[in-house]
């Protein structure tokens, strides 16, 4: 198969589509963004990398960046972070709340915002330099150094951030969080303002698809097995309300975000980073969607 | 690798391994069993079929039959079944009745017992003999002919079934339910009491890990695309809450029964089933799950 | 004040509004009734008595007859009773699901469905003939011997009572049920058929305001402190969802049905009923509400 | 009947019982109070007024306090306050955060936390300076001058208040809080932080005995039917999960605070208010639900 060339098929495909989704609009920062943009870039474990369209284009990744926090806390502490933070699909938004009473308080998974908050409460404990060295660790993923938070973003963010408010006061009432509410989010709303391209994520993630360890300096981020788990959190949790729905008609783990970003990564093969502001129902990128359904759909590059 | 050899090392090791999981009690028939039964088998793609302890000894697999009950719907009545049950993972137990309500009585997927009633309504209401016919469909997918339903097992679940009554006089009550719910039971309980042996699981569902062609006779029973997306659902649903832990743990797609039986596939390569029937506390078996984490760890066979 | 003239001056007023209410439409037998149908009874505990409208027509009384099982179940079996059912308003409809898992089985209070199923349970227990006896107990209240359940509707009843059978087995399942389902249902849904008119139920219901005495020939039914919590239980937890709104804008314990009743007991002084079959959006009668709360207003005759 | 006497008999029976309850333990300085306090003081609308054991001894009120911000919000704003605030029972605490996330950020009734954040907040956009206003609303209900908030009391609860600060973040995401969550946060605490007597509380609360009218000065605090509607609210909604219990045991309305005090009103009779520190598991003063189910028991004086 020549990857290239399915590519390019979908994607002139995809642009053709109506997109019926709508942009992001309780981040006052986002809704500003223009909404014809779409990009891809994949990359492969054997040194093949492609882009289309707006692929060197940044824009605000996100819960993306959730995958980031997540990779730095399991790389410092290993499984004792289990102990704070679950491995469970959440169901449904609301019933989250229940649960994180049920459950005194330890959130269903890391993807959702109660178990990403808890993860940057985890980093704010362990770095000395929280912000600094969260940034260093995404930088050294590959060889960009270019990679950068948005003031603006977090800012925009900050301003109207009412509900991840009420979540880590309330999962701090339950005994999870160890520093201040105000401090872990200020952490958290900076997390998920750095700015990146698709190609910029494809080769991030990239060693998410060769075990462990990055193609640039052959560095081993994760053990194999680490690897293997991130990837099947990103499988069962990745995509909110839509993890399933993503499984099965895309068959690969990912993560999303509500910029409208979406990184995949076939196991041993490739990673693969789509862009298109506009969301679905369930703030996914709606054109996002269509174009990995149907690359694995024609390319039969589904891991099951 | 040599696939026997490490089934052989790792069965070893959890046979000596303390068991701290307790018999379903609920039906009384499967407080019964003996305890310290434990049986593995394997099929690969490649004609390779291998066994271990008490793999020909037969078992009631409960809901794993769920698997077999869907296959036959999807391949029936194909995409449509989808507007009667989801293919989200389920969140906790209790979370589901309010879920149901919230959605019309549209269980979130086939797994949980919501929605394996919803297809059984289904089912009955497109087969002209409805048990003999999923029992002819369960038998054309090996060579196996001595498949047969449990009187017994389904006597034992019908005297304490009040739990599923309540379903599917709830989910009646919401309008996604066709015929009359104590025909709907009667059927699914049947379903229900398949008693299969490790062999015979392995070999049935050896046609989900050969791109839905069975490899006995050549037939196609679900599209490429149909048997995807029964992995993806097994992947994210499969193990009632525990599902993100296998995902995790394990890394493959699968289904677990109460009566101690799981049914694991590596697409394109192998279908694995293990039988112990004492279960953890999330009501799967506890050193069956035992096995496969080891098992997927030492060959380092798990799709991510 | 004179009462009657009070009556009589609110009748006229509610009588030419209009009645933006709904009948019952999910038992098909309660929609067949003329929705036009209005009447109003009170009982004095000074011996006067009061009617307008249709207030001799006999209607379903629904789940007035709640109040009728309670009371004789506490007769019988005292505060042992409190150990299967709790007192507590409900909240929502759906939480009561979450509510009885969470609870093992208790419901919230003798008046939502789960807690009058199990009071039928209870009696079915505890009655030689519990159909019979039931009806003989309401027929002792007053003079009135012509009262009956209403075949008709209980079977119209039982043809769409799908949610009541999850309801019962769900409660059963979790062990707060002793005898069969099926059977404790058929007692429940000829409970709920009683046929009564504003003039049989102000008299019926005229011990709750004597301390619980009957007028017409001095028997204790219940005792003084029994009585005073049932009328207390009647007023924090008779009109489903909106008992709240009941106590604040007429301020009277009562009980609604489906079959546009309400009864309200002011302690001491009178028994009141009212009827008109369409129902506001929480289930209670709309012109029947309407009336009681100017009723209590004009009057000065609430109780707080 | 003579009240007093009643009261001495009941007080003495009440001292003799072991002390179940435990301290509140969750507001630092509450926990320091000596747990032997007790007190019990009322006032008749026929002026007569009599107190035992330690009844002028000033406590933290904390959620009787409610009930002070919410006569002033309905006194100045009228029925409109409805809009933003149920006056529903709220059913079991978790339910709470569905039941505001599916009511659009509408808590059930003015006496959970949530209720009674959203009135702070239409008194803070109401009142000039609002924490002198409310003292000075508060001081006009009887001829107490010596009414303070207690700064240590605020202190303390504002240092462990996070979930108080969840729930008035998620209430402004949902849009029913229109300031700043810091500074209703800070009216609320000050609110709750109010000390007072036994004494104090039943002077200060005969105007709702009194048909709304203050006693010292004849001033019309509430309309009647307004003092009614505050009345039915206690009733219903003034214990937490406890309510149905206290209308049920005691038949009176009421409101409790985690302080160990409880007042409550029988309506054109009188107002009484005990202290005792030790709290049952609802919440509620041990010996203060004690007290009242025996006076009132004793007393036949139960408004039901």
């Amino acid at each position: 198969m020549d990857t290239s060339e399915v590519i390019k098929e979908v994607f002139q495909k995809v642009l053709k589509i109506e997109d019926k989704g709508k942009l992001a609009s309780y981040i006052p920062e986002l809704a500003l963004v223009d909404s014809r943009k779409i990009g891809v870039h994949i990359c492969t474990t054997s040194n093949l990398s492609f882009g289309l369209g707006d692929f060197r284009e940044k824009f605000s990744i996100q819960s993306i960046a959730k995958v980031f926090s997540l990779c730095l806390a399991y790389k410092m502490l290993g499984e004792d972070i289990w102990a704070r933070v679950g491995v469970e699909p959440s169901g449904t938004g609301f019933n989250s709340l229940i649960q994180l009473e049920n459950d005194n308080g330890k959130p269903r998974n890391p993807f959702i915002n109660a178990g990403a908050i808890v993860i940057s409460d985890i980093l704010l404990s362990s770095l000395t330099n929280p912000k600094d060295d969260l940034l260093a660790f995404v930088r050294s993923l590959s060889t960009n150094q270019d990679i950068n938070y948005s003031a603006k973003i977090s800012a925009s963010e900050k301003s109207i951030g009412y509900r991840n408010v009420a979540m880590c006061n309330f999962i701090k009432s339950l005994g999870n969080i160890d520093n201040e509410p105000s401090e872990v989010l200020d952490f958290y709303f900076d997390l998920c303002s750095l700015e990146l391209s698709c190609k910029h994520l494809s080769e991030l993630f990239l060693f998410l698809a060769n075990q462990g360890k990055t193609m640039h300096d052959n560095t081993q981020i994760l053990t194999k097995s680490q690897t293997k788990r991130i990837n099947a959190l990103m499988q069962t949790c990745g995509f909110y309300d839509e993890s399933g729905d993503f499984a099965f008609k895309v068959g690969m783990p990912g993560k999303s975000g509500v910029g409208g970003g979406i990184i995949a990564i076939h196991p041993n093969e490739y990673s693969i980073a789509v862009w298109s502001p506009k969301l679905n129902k369930k703030g996914n990128s709606y054109k996002g969607m269509m174009f990995l359904e149907q690359f694995t759909t024609l390319s039969e590059l589904s891991i099951f």
